[in-house]
């Protein structure tokens, strides 16, 4: 089990050190583009409650942190035209985890349409700033 | 959206009308083997309470599914000796889902060992068996 790094880049965006394409927050969360999309509205959800991953978390986030994704995921699908979302989470680098404070990420999914590979390019955030603007409007 | 069929085989087995591998049940949720795993070890989550996906799932059942997603997490990691777990939540047909009541997949991973494809075959039922000791041991 790795230990929480409060230096990790979600902890920066949290505290305002470096800026996000913001979609949603409340008291308990924090929602914006993933900057790496796998999909077009490619979406992450982050906990203020820091733990490194869903091992360690406090029970007590997961009610605030899955009421977000619902309200992301339904925004996804009906703000991206989306046939369905796929909800991830993943624990510990072998898993895939490359930010170690816990996050979901909600992707959407159009029939006939592969996923892009997580980790490749970086998104034009003009782009980015369009997705978010109709994930918004869809909240 | 899809309507709700309480047909479904979750809904089957959470009425004791199929059997499965049991792993972990409480008040809220259960938890067994999945029949056709992309890894040893993978572990499905089930709410009692019904809805087709997260997105039509009433937001209290959030907070007691990923109390149960995260104590079987943390037991699939330690009864499997697994490196990380990735965590996976389909919504709609065109994002994977083929049983339709809300269910999350917990799925060991290893470094350098990658996933097998789902929906390939059935695994042995001794073997699932055998994983699910495992699991429960390390509850």
């Amino acid at each position: 089990m790795s230990t929480y790094d409060p230096q990790n880049i979600f902890a920066k965006i949290l505290r305002g050190e470096i800026p996000c394409t913001k979609v949603y927050e409340d008291e308990h969360t924090i929602a914006f583009m993933d900057i790496m999309p796998q999909a077009d509205g490619h979406t992450l959800i982050v906990p203020k409650n820091p733990s490194v991953n869903l091992l360690d978390a406090d029970a007590a986030t997961f009610g605030p942190l899955f009421t977000t994704v619902q309200k992301i995921a339904r925004a996804v699908k009906s703000g991206m035209d989306a046939d369905g979302v796929v909800i991830t989470q993943f624990n510990e680098a072998a898993a895939g985890q490359t930010v170690f404070h816990l996050h979901v990420h909600v992707i959407p999914r159009w029939e006939g349409v592969a996923l892009r590979k997580h980790s490749g390019a970086m998104a034009d955030s003009a782009l980015l700033q369009a997705h978010a603007e109709k994930i918004k409007a869809a909240l």
